[in-house]
């Protein structure tokens, strides 16, 4: 089958922290378009944007916004998402969704290509992007899964606020600056927009993503832990997550435990095999200081690991380190691949 | 025995973060000072500071300065700490240092006073402070030890730059100020003074505190294992850790996995433990969002604890948040409350 020059793409949410990303990616990747619908709520519709210096208009999104379209990129929130993704696909589209409206949907393909691209060749008309703290996680072990088997992990976070938004990247700095200058701020986005609280992030840390849950977990760590299990198909695997929101703009980290189902592996095999993964940087050189900080990591697609060690008691255990550009591998750039695969794998025609 | 109405104490490395913090410390809890005497390097030597009103000079450390001295507080670095002790427990002072030069030797107990006050009695001079990301570790695990067992502990630390002294704080700030104003800023101290490469702190997280060692693990990393063993007598303890920078001035958080010995114990169960537990303040309300923050522990000598979770997966596995002021608890209180015991133990007279 003939691939075609370029795609009717859609860009639901272009105003948004992800959504201008979405098209930086697009762009700097040179995906191939036809043509591009920008599509917003009525808030920002009429707003202009540039892609690849031509200034587009954003609509207003409305049920027949997709005709035509092949490819719809929805990050505009989960009740956008579930509002109009069955028209995207009543119009033919294929609906690549940003939030968490259709994740855990067992027709739904949840997909980070490096994992799990062949998901999607059994697609329903919408795919899910996973959440980004959970992207960058199985990118780092499915190498590892592949190779000696998955059993256990435990994943201690600290996620960037750029994950919550563009106003909370405002809020990071305005704070920061305010308290700087010893002036007063009232915290009023963070941890989660809508909540009855809100906390000071300059200088502090919050142990809370998204909203709790009944068992004491937040929504964000039952995300990671869920997803986990779907993406790499393992749902047996023992996974925990604690997940803390740092005052850093962009770029989360994660301290992973993994155990494998192998003993006798060293670290160096470890390295070895990340070293060539798809997706994967390795940054580890303890004697020069080299391991991945969420600061280097702003711009790039990859996810950088580094600081991995073998556990001192389990002999199945190791820990390591994953940085990566929770807008970028963590969002745009993972929903730009899977347009990517789509493509490659003759989805969209 | 009568206790005295007051001892001759000494501070070495008094005007250092935890210098500083040790006197604040020594005035608030109204310890009984007749004497106090402030030491310090050549270079520091003859500043003035206030204690309860009184101008006190700094007086250059030498061999005899510790003459007459009941309790000898060090905190001037771990070489400085090898020079002196033995010159202070020559002049019948009880050192407690807060470097890690003596702590892990067989002969100096390590103390947490709600752990293991108890080890004091057999000091033979020279008593030893943990490492600040211990002390407040150990705190909240020792009462679950106690009633449940302890068998496994993975943590994941969030530390502030107050634990690499005065300089590292004034570096984040200057540093954030410069990044707010989109100046430049060269960092010279994080993450370890005198390695050879700095990295910057604000708005980013750093996976090194303290050297690297062979195995791959910081320094720090290995004195939260070691230490802990040591602490609880637990030296068969599965313990492992990965310490982290975070740009926070003060209050180290943690994310503290742990495993007890016993099936079937509720979250409840192990919050009502530690609602009533020595020196724990219990702030776990996740409906209300009420969990411990470092900006909210700042100046305060308890250890906070809340985010406590059963383990999803492991019938004898919890998480937990621990939050403390690093240079409270983590050593100016730490270091004052074993003085205290000193005293009421009737070890010092």
């Amino acid at each position: 089958m003939e691939k075609k020059d370029g795609y009717h793409v859609a860009v639901l949410g272009a105003t948004g922290a992800v959504g201008q990303q979405m098209l930086n990616t697009l762009e700097q990747k040179n995906f191939p378009i036809s043509t591009l619908t920008l599509l917003s709520s009525p808030r920002s519709a009429g707003k202009k944007l540039l892609f690849k210096g031509v200034e587009h208009t954003i609509q207003e999104v409305n049920p027949d916004s997709f005709s035509g379209v092949d490819i719809a990129l929805f990050s505009a929130g989960g009740s956008v998402s579930k509002e109009y993704a069955e028209h995207a696909v009543r119009h033919g589209a294929i609906v690549i969704d940003n939030t968490s409206a259709f994740r855990m949907e067992e027709s739904v393909p949840l997909v980070v290509p490096e994992v799990n691209e062949q998901a999607l060749l059994k697609h329903q008309g919408i795919i899910a992007n996973p959440n980004c703290s959970t992207i960058q996680m199985v990118v780092a072990l499915e190498p590892i899964r592949q190779k000696y088997g998955l059993n256990k992990v435990i994943v201690s976070t600290y996620q960037a606020v750029s994950g919550s938004g563009a106003a909370a990247v405002d809020e990071l700095y305005s704070q920061t600056k305010a308290i700087i200058h010893n002036e007063s701020y009232e915290p009023a986005i963070l941890p989660v927009k809508g909540e009855k609280n809100h906390y000071q992030i300059a200088f502090n840390a919050i142990p809370q993503i998204d909203k709790f849950e009944e068992n004491g977990f937040t929504f964000e760590e039952m995300k990671m832990i869920n997803e986990t299990k779907k993406i790499m198909r393992l749902p047996d695997l023992h996974v925990a997550a604690t997940c803390v929101r740092l005052p850093v703009a962009t770029g989360h980290s994660e301290s992973v435990y993994f155990e494998i189902n192998e003993e006798g592996i060293s670290v160096q095999e470890i390295k070895d095999l990340l070293a060539t993964a798809p997706g994967v940087i390795l940054q580890d050189d303890p004697d020069n200081q080299i391991y991945p900080m969420p600061a280097d990591c702003v711009g790039k697609s990859d996810v950088f690991i580094g600081r991995i060690r073998k556990d001192l008691d389990e002999l199945k255990g190791f820990h390591m380190w994953v940085v990566s550009d929770n807008l970028l591998k963590g969002a745009a750039w993972n929903s730009v691949q899977i347009a990517e695969s789509l493509i490659n794998l003759g989805i969209v025609k």
